[in-house]
């Protein structure tokens, strides 16, 4: 008998691998990694848990992968919805930052979106905003991963003044983290509306240099493609790919408004699209094509966008969405079936990310960042399909367990490395700043 | 200083009346009624609780109607998904309805139905099934409200063989059931492509005689329209206004596909519509004009549909993907601001069951129906808008407590009058014989 740290068992092993579903399937985890995966009775015996999680009543997966957001906006959750675009931001959105953004904000309000996250089975999330290496910090302290990139645009914000001081910035943080085990920087240029094609081009060349994925917003609302057709002629993917930058390290964001043309340009590039559909209905942005994409070969994965937009930063919900939503709006209930949706929100957005070798599947030799879910409860009995369960009517509150290469975060439902009432109280204190000031 | 059964106390008393919220709010609840509702300050000076729920960090609010189920079929839950319609109805729920209903059947999942619907706050439903008394039983034995009608068709089912045999079952059923407390029997012509004008005058007749609502699917699909087109040359709002069969009794669940005109005849006969967006999106069936009709004032209310397309019973994710949807659909941000969503879920759906001068909102003299949600979680963190909160982040899991005419059914999260253990395993054991013959 062989001791490993842990064995995590489940009535369904769900690998998303090529293993598909294992019934009363089981891991043996160790020094961070799938040592092997099997039926428990199996695996059993050869190995000894040091502890057991999960078992009978309990779904095993991949942990869920969120593609884009601004983490640290879930300070500004409901500040003000229902309103246009433009007021929302200009009016609530912008002040407030311009107001309070900096270290300590960031460091306080990365702690509760990943105390979110984590709780809703989330371990990996590719970030955009300012102030990275704050995140960084607490992504260190809580054992989560991040992809984080400092956004980089062609005017001032509070982050930096010049284009130059934004990728002097860029550099420095990839300095310091590129080595990191849970953070990746990234090269995160905002827009093809508020970056040039220089910018786009010298942030593709700071990624390459150190082999790191570039995260952008491409085509969210009609306006942007009417307004790049205004600047240069062309849509706004035709437009940066006609610069060169469009490659396989590109994570685009939203999606929403792609031509026929420009979709097999983001498949013959290997683009990876964030789909991120709560966001985009509840700002009205319009609906991406993403039985299209998928079609033609993209690689879609799923965003939460920011919590002041969602207003939640939960893939669950998001795959529930996106997979009923696509269905009638092409009038065709088989697409976006759920286990391409568990797909699209695991393993594929680990691959998007630069991640697949590591994580997004529960394989032997990958590191064990996984989800126990708990289907003990009424709104998941009975049980005949687990991926239709998961997509269609698992919640956050169903995830019991979550581990980050073989480290358990979160145990029972409840978090392991981080002071939930601590980071309570800090978001109370914040928001009532925050209120005095609108 | 008067003693009453319960003080319930919330930051946020969101009361859907006239006192809309209600900050530091509080309820005195004796003999199943609100005896005053006011700041808890003031109402602690005229009232000692001998019990006291709610309190900081909780909203308090009227709990969820759901008025559009066939709650038995939560033991079909994702039996069989990503389907199309005519293949998941004829090789999926038919033959399985055919084989398994029955008194015991409907009463193990109502039990199953009722407890997933008490723990997401859903207090009262608009159910259309086979083999009511059963499902009556189950609400009394349970303390939960229920809208019930067995479905009334042209054609043989489990229940009956003839129009007439059903509807002699209907009037027994309604005389059974007519003066209780927590049941309120209803007719449920199933829909025009299934009911003769006759059959639905038939069945308004007998609604009207005992002064009951009235039941129906209307204008769920294209097909529908198209088939009632070619049968009475009409559309199907048209058609049955044309029989004179639509009134205010009328909760008619879907009107996906209505035109301008049919949406004015649903605001004239005061047709109430239950909004079913989830299953409707699921199952491709297409999307509800709801901002017209509530422009045109058609009181539009929220329904699940069964667990067996949609895949669960939870109105707050019907409330969240309804405001988000529709802003999509309409390009404009603005259209089901939270407060209308709310309201929709809660006032206006216990008018639609013709309960609203009883239960619906928070005023004094009304029965306590009601929820209190813990706000105390990450997701709900921080908090600017309650309503915001409730119809965009709030989770089936945040609800804390749920009450029904003055008796605690959930507290802490936790059943009081149903054994949620022997529920889960009913299921099990249903779900394995249903698999068998699968």
């Amino acid at each position: 008998m062989k001791e490993v740290e842990y064995i995590v068992k489940g009535e369904y092993l769900v690998t998303m691998g090529p293993s598909g579903v294992i019934e009363r399937g089981a891991l043996a985890v160790d020094g961070g990694r799938i040592i092997e995966v099997g039926k428990e009775e199996d695996l059993k015996r050869t190995y000894r848990g040091r502890t057991e999680i999960g078992g009978p009543g309990r779904a095993v997966l991949p942990s869920f992968v969120n593609t884009h957001t601004h983490a640290p906006m879930v300070y500004f959750r409901g500040l003000a919805d229902d309103l246009p675009l433009n007021e929302w931001l200009q009016k609530h959105i912008w002040p407030q930052e311009a107001r309070w953004l900096g270290p300590e904000f960031i460091r306080d309000a990365t702690e509760l979106a990943c105390l979110e996250m984590l709780k809703a089975g989330i371990t990996l999330y590719n970030d955009m905003y300012f102030f990275e290496d704050a995140s960084a910090e607490v992504l260190n302290r809580v054992g989560m991963r991040g992809v984080l990139g400092a956004g980089i645009l062609d005017f001032p914000t509070s982050e930096a003044k010049t284009t130059d001081e934004y990728f002097s910035k860029a550099e420095g943080f990839i300095q310091r983290w590129h080595r990191d085990t849970l953070v990746v920087p990234s090269v995160a240029p905002h827009a093809p509306y508020t970056c040039s094609p220089e910018t786009y081009k010298r942030a593709v060349e700071l990624a390459e240099r150190y082999d790191l994925p570039v995260h952008t917003h491409l085509s969210e609302t009609e306006w942007e493609v009417e307004e790049v057709m205004k600047r240069y002629g062309k849509r706004p993917v035709e437009h940066l790919d006609s610069h060169g930058v469009l490659n396989q390290r590109v994570v685009a964001a939203h999606c929403v408004w792609v031509s026929e043309e420009e979709i097999e340009i983001l498949a013959k590039r290997g683009v990876k699209v964030s789909h991120c559909i709560e966001s985009n209905l509840k700002l009205a942005s319009g609906i991406a094509p993403v039985p299209e994409m998928l079609r033609a070969g993209v690689r879609v994965t799923f965003g939460t966008d920011s919590a002041a937009s969602n207003n939640d930063l939960d893939i669950l919900s998001e795959m529930s969405t996106a997979a009923k939503v696509h269905k009638a709006i092409s009038r065709d209930p088989t697409v976006l079936d759920a286990e391409t949706v568990l797909r699209m929100a695991t393993l594929w957005g680990a691959e998007a990310l630069g991640l697949a070798d590591r994580i997004g599947s529960l394989e032997t030799g990958k590191e064990a960042d996984l989800i126990v879910i708990d289907l003990r409860t009424p709104h998941l009995s009975p049980i005949y399909n687990i991926y239709s369960h998961i997509v269609y009517a698992a919640r956050g509150s169903d995830i019991e367990a979550v581990m980050v290469r073989g480290r358990l975060l979160i145990n029972e439902g409840e978090p392991l490395t981080i002071d939930e009432e601590e980071v309570l109280q800090k978001a109370r204190r914040w928001a009532e700043k925050i209120k005095d000031a609108s």
